[in-house]
């Protein structure tokens, strides 16, 4: 006796059935589609690689969310927590190959020993699209443009989500000029963090434990509560240089169509720290979801993994949340992809004509599901429902002899005789 | 200081570049494309799973060649040396909700750690496709189709590669008519698995050593060596019903229209030990590489795994020898893929304007590269050379000055100005 095998994938994993399928498909074609069109070339990297490339990236021990192991021949690997490390790897061994800026994209899976919440798993999927060798905010620019075509792609607009925007770098010198020095802006980024999540009060608690004054605080929240960008301007001084930075995406973005989705935003700091630049984060209006997708400009994070200077910004794009935003938006697709058309036949002396009668179909460019034994007439139209197939074919003994097969439109339920040999691309009425 | 980042992936691991995608794409679109036309429903599993799965699958300890490790819950994983049993546990999952019978497709990472030689990977992709709940030899026939349409839409006919077709229950039944009883059958399987890697004289001493007599080798060789479908039925009797499967799945072949790939070979055993019935194996027709693809009927794993008697069949199709086949028909490609247009400018203030350009000409779905600083005319042209682009458009302040742009045809050279904002399709000229 067969111990019950188990059919549910590990605690945190999840497999993509032939329904999930459909909303897959359409999600991996958008990132395909709007990726190819504003020009990024792909690459993939594997799951698997070594722990300390991981370790190069964080620049510190790893935390224990990764699933990391060893090897027969004791290497120290891990399954790969994002896809960055990897392209890092991947591009100092392409650069002068790659067009320069190289703008590159990849999707792919990366995984994290966590505990699993609704809509967070312990693998997920993520896009990522990066442009190295471009310090001008254009390359932020264009990021975003192409993230906003994603979003097209899939059917949202300027109502369904915005994206908000911020910089560290003036984060950071807006901290300097209020007299917060360098050391404690780490610890702050972290709390400023919290913001949207904690109460302020404990917020004001906690900065002042790190020996802000009252003063401080005070003008702290002031820039990180202010949403406009003249006012912005205002506190930290016109012309300063990553404001101006910020100004100069908000005018490329009305240049590339994609303005309305933007919003300044002081207090979006993303969680990692290798930031230096302009930092974003994309959010559903109604603010039901975590994000949808984030990124910035990491200028520092070549330099401290491979001693090189290269200025580099990215996104990272994962597949559970937006999941969550077309449901809420579309509905989640209720069944399988279907077909044109399904063949069925009456007897095992019609299997072979049937056979040749599909082949003709699938060359023509009709995707054809085929009954692969005799079934009979009620039988195979109920299979025909269940297939989804906008026609079905039955060839019966009448209609072989008259060199005929029956096909049946399954929406109006009209049905009519077609020569059984001889098909055109139009054949299906 | 930095020490050096190895650029490498790990040993026996790949990265796919940019330039590899060019291959990739047409070969995953090839799976898909076929997949669909015929009608399979495509699902996903993940590259983790627990170890016991994939010992139920093989009815006892794995190999050494597995990827294992236990999480930080001390459950016992492994990276999935093949995607059937994941399929598996799937399918049970889902079976009522599905069509019946079930044809299902996924393409997907495995993994195995062995010595890494020419060609062979410690990971690598494979299609796979099944039919789960059909016993008639059609699920086969149809099986094969796929494959078949995969292959000519990569470009391979029958004078590239062949199938070479057998039946596991066919040779089983011929030991046992020649007296070689049924526990020595496994291990003759093994043996003649190696039968066209070794010494005739050698197998012939093995085989003796099982304790078959002379002339059960000379008769079993006979068998083994004889590619006459008519032949065979004399050896081991026409009205033997595995021999009539196989002259069914040869007719149907001929009413699915590849008949012409097909060729009758005993001695094709696949070395996976859950086979039951019919099994194939493709190979090029220069016998170059090892095989392209293999499959076949595996009536008793359902049983196995699960306890229901579910007959099915399959085939895997992996990502390296094809992509060895593709190299020595087509070469491999030799750069990335190329894009409609590049867009340049002369200076800054040129900047926004080329942008609005670009925004225009993407959402007329012209695949668009933008320069995201500003190039010299000369540079500007290096580059969209590198970039493959078809159409080089550069922004000077004299084209500007009179609402245009300047657009160069990469291939003739021939450049035209272009209203720079009244665009439409068919724009490029």
């Amino acid at each position: 006796m067969t111990e019950k095998l188990d059919v549910a994938p590990l605690r945190g994993m999840r497999d993509f059935t032939p329904i999930d399928w459909v909303f897959r498909k359409k999600l991996l074609a958008a990132f395909d589609k709007a990726s190819t069109k504003t020009g990024f070339l792909r690459y993939e990297t594997p799951v698997v690689d070594s722990y300390e490339l991981f370790e190069r990236k964080a620049g510190e021990e790893l935390s224990d969310q990764i699933y990391e192991f060893r090897d027969k021949s004791d290497r120290h690997l891990a399954l790969r927590p994002e896809i960055t490390p990897t392209m890092v790897r991947l591009y100092m061994g392409l650069k002068e190959s790659l067009p320069f800026p190289a703008k590159i994209w990849s999707f792919g899976q990366c995984f994290r020993y966590e505990r699993p919440t609704k809509g967070r798993y312990r693998e997920h999927f993520q896009w990522n699209i990066d442009i190295m060798g471009e310090a001008d905010v254009s390359a932020e620019a264009w990021i975003l443009f192409t993230a906003v075509e994603v979003m097209k792609e899939l059917g949202f607009d300027a109502k369904d989500y915005q994206i908000r925007v911020s910089s560290r770098a003036l984060l950071s010198g807006f901290l300097l000029k209020i007299g917060v020095t360098h050391e404690r802006h780490a610890a702050l980024m972290t709390l400023i963090d919290k913001k949207e999540k904690v109460d302020a009060g404990w917020l004001k608690e906690e900065m002042a434990a790190l020996g802000l004054t009252t003063e401080q605080i005070e003008r702290l929240f002031t820039l990180l509560e202010t949403h406009d960008a003249a006012e912005i301007g205002n506190l930290v001084g016109s012309e300063n240089i990553d404001y101006q930075n910020l100004q100069k995406l908000f005018s490329f973005a009305e240049a590339l169509g994609y303005r309305e989705y933007l919003q300044m935003d002081p207090s979006i700091i993303r969680g990692l720290s290798y930031y230096t630049g302009i930092v974003f984060e994309a959010f559903d209006t109604q603010r039901q979801f975590r994000a949808l997708f984030g990124g910035g400009r990491y200028d520092a994070l070549f330099s401290r993994m491979t001693g090189k200077d290269i200025p580099a910004c990215g996104l990272g794009f994962g597949d559970g949340v937006i999941r969550e935003l077309y449901t809420a938006k579309f509905g989640y697709p209720e069944t399988y992809e279907g077909v044109d058309m399904i063949v069925g036949y009456y007897d095992e002396s019609l299997q072979k004509p049937a056979m040749e009668f599909v082949q003709k179909a699938i060359e023509l460019g009709i995707k054809t599901d085929f009954m692969l034994s005799v079934q009979n007439p009620k039988k195979f139209f109920t299979m025909a429902n269940k297939r989804h197939a906008k026609f079905a074919a039955y060839l019966a003994p009448e209609e072989y002899a008259k060199g005929e097969i029956a096909i049946k439109n399954m929406q109006t339920g009209e049905q009519k005789n077609h020569c059984l040999t001889e098909l055109d691309r139009n054949f299906l009425p």
